[in-house]
């Protein structure tokens, strides 16, 4: 088959070690599926500031659109966190996910069986959470205008929240999508009894929902969402909402499978244009030293084949090993009970390799 | 001593059966300890819509700044959800809000050792969380110009979000008064890595930081909160953080504690005036049928008792007596894991107004 272009970022503290074993896993399905990958790295985060200056290099931009999808590892860490608004990681992830039109995240929260015990919550209270958060990633508030003036009330910070019809039919008609093909439920969420934006939302998810009427649609208050999130977490299917929310409801619900270093997520654009990342940050309190665990940036590997280039074959096959791995026992130290028994990064990385 | 005016909002819902056993226990107070209070009370919300076209009249304004201390049942239901925006329960609210001054929203959330097991969280992650999240109620996204305009992508909506430095400052000051009342442990809860609101938030923090120096000061990203909340509830003292923001979190820590039928909260203005309410809302299904909580109510009157009169005697024998009814195995049906046992509402207000 076509040769597939993959735009490699591996980033900061642990994103350089999780990344190398994520490309292990593509060269091992090239092999097994006879599919064939050309991957390009870039710098990117707090490396291409220290080595460019910027934390999103042109290069890296044009390496980016040149390729069918990104790969990203983690971006960050406190040697940039004082620095000017330019310099720092986080105006590079703002960067990248509006220049290369990503305006949908998708963020699945799944309970991996072996690990539910690592869970704040009850195990029965998670017995079949399987939900996906769909967040609107390029409007609303993150990049609306911001400014400071002088007020009655000495200095003033101003931002601006500001969504358009067609910015919310896009991410709202993905989410009933993705719905459709999972158990047809969708809760769409927003704060419609103070904003006018959130009004704009859920009127044009009013307007859409009739197209799909296989889909069982409930509107949420977003602070009631943080509640249900934590009552009934297996009751929810797909959850589409603007990006602050989505911010804050996707790590809650990303933290309450207990699985946070196990979730990929996905970054999409028009088409299947997509950048994939693990949930998990860059850590750099653990990072050089072999203790990360691979399988997010692993399963991001799936995301992506499954997303962008439709090799379901392949995407199962990598989640059907990281679970036959982790069945067997096999542990990382972040989840594993005995610490002394832990594998390393590049171990895990191979033994899942080998169950492909 | 001197006779204290509280207004009274029963409101919708539940509201009237939980409010008149909190007077219950007002009248009570009044005759063990001698303090003499007289109630005024006034329609809001629904209610009010109904008889007065309008969810806050301008008596209801006058009979609560007439009075020291302002105690409200509940607002709202599906009655009025549908309504134009002026004429629905929650633009009452945020008027009664905007109006009385109260700019600081104060939520404890604690656990009630019997309810532990009402948690959806391990009783080994809850055990010891105590913690009060500050948030600001008359700024911020809420209270910032909105409209709609027309734009490229079809119709767009706005809200601004706006703070000034003295509106932080006033909350945070407030905040950090308050950690120093109780394990001296601040979390300030921001956006600063994207909102310009976020970091003249953070920036007024530090400034004011070093005024108290025996309060150990964090600052939490939002998302980051929102997943600390879940995996640490216990090493929370205070949290203080904007009005969206503190909308969202201080929901999901009621959550947490598994004892939402029973958390109080207090809005409080300049000096000691407040307005005090449960957290819960009001439970249009099971209005008029003596099943609601007293509980958070009651509990209100307590906070009442403490924060706007000083009266800390009576706000202790209240809190007290709850405990003792409640260590004796009386329950509300929300409550009780045998509901066929369970007490009406009214006689749970009896049974504390006894043990007062
Ligand atoms: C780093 C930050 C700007 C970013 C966001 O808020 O979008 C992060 O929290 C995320 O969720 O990817
Ligand atoms: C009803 C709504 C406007 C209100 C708010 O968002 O402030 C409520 O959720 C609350 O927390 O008191």
């Amino acid at each position: 088959s076509e040769t597939k272009k993959i735009a490699v970022i591996a980033g900061d503290g642990i994103g350089p070690e999780v990344v190398a074993e994520a490309e292990k896993i593509i060269k091992v399905t090239e092999e097994v599926f006879g599919y064939s990958f050309s991957t390009e790295h870039a710098l990117f985060g707090g490396i291409a500031i220290d080595e460019k200056g910027t934390p999103l290099p042109a290069e890296t931009l044009e390496v980016c659109k040149n390729a069918d999808a990104v790969l990203l590892g983690a971006v960050g860490g406190p040697k940039w966190d004082n620095n000017s608004k330019e310099l720092r990681p986080e105006t590079g992830l703002l960067g990248i996910r509006k220049e290369l039109g990503l305006f949908s995240n998708l963020r699945p929260a799944v309970i991996f069986d072996c690990l539910k015990d690592a869970s704040t919550l009850k195990p029965e209270v998670l017995e079949g959470t399987d939900l996906m958060v769909v967040r609107e990633l390029t409007g609303g508030i993150y990049f609306g205008e911001k400014f400071r003036r002088e007020g009655a009330g000495g200095e003033e910070a101003v931002d601006t929240c500001v969504y358009n019809t067609a910015e919310v039919e896009r991410i709202v008609r993905q989410a009933f999508e993705i719905a459709g093909k999972r158990r047809k439920k969708l809760a769409s969420v927003d704060k419609a009894n103070v904003l006018e934006t959130s009004r704009l939302w859920r009127e044009t998810v009013n307007r859409i929902a009739p197209e799909y009427p296989e889909i069982e649609l409930e509107h949420v208050l977003v602070d009631n969402c943080a509640m249900q999130l934590l009552r009934r977490p297996a009751s929810f299917d797909v959850i589409v909402t603007e990006n602050m929310f989505g911010d804050i409801l996707s790590d809650e619900a990303a933290m309450l499978t207990g699985s946070i270093g196990m979730l990929a997520s996905a970054s999409m654009g028009e088409g299947s244009y997509g950048l994939y990342e693990p949930v998990h940050g860059s850590a750099p309190d653990i990072a050089g030293q072999g203790l990360a665990n691979p399988i997010a940036t692993i399963l991001s590997v799936a995301l992506m084949y499954r997303l962008t280039f439709g090799y379901s074959d392949a995407a199962d096959a990598i989640e059907r090993a990281v679970a036959e791995v982790l069945d067997a026992g096999h542990r990382t130290a972040d989840i594993a009970v005995d610490k002394s028994q832990a594998l390393s990064t590049t171990e895990m990385g191979d033994l899942i390799a080998k169950a492909i």
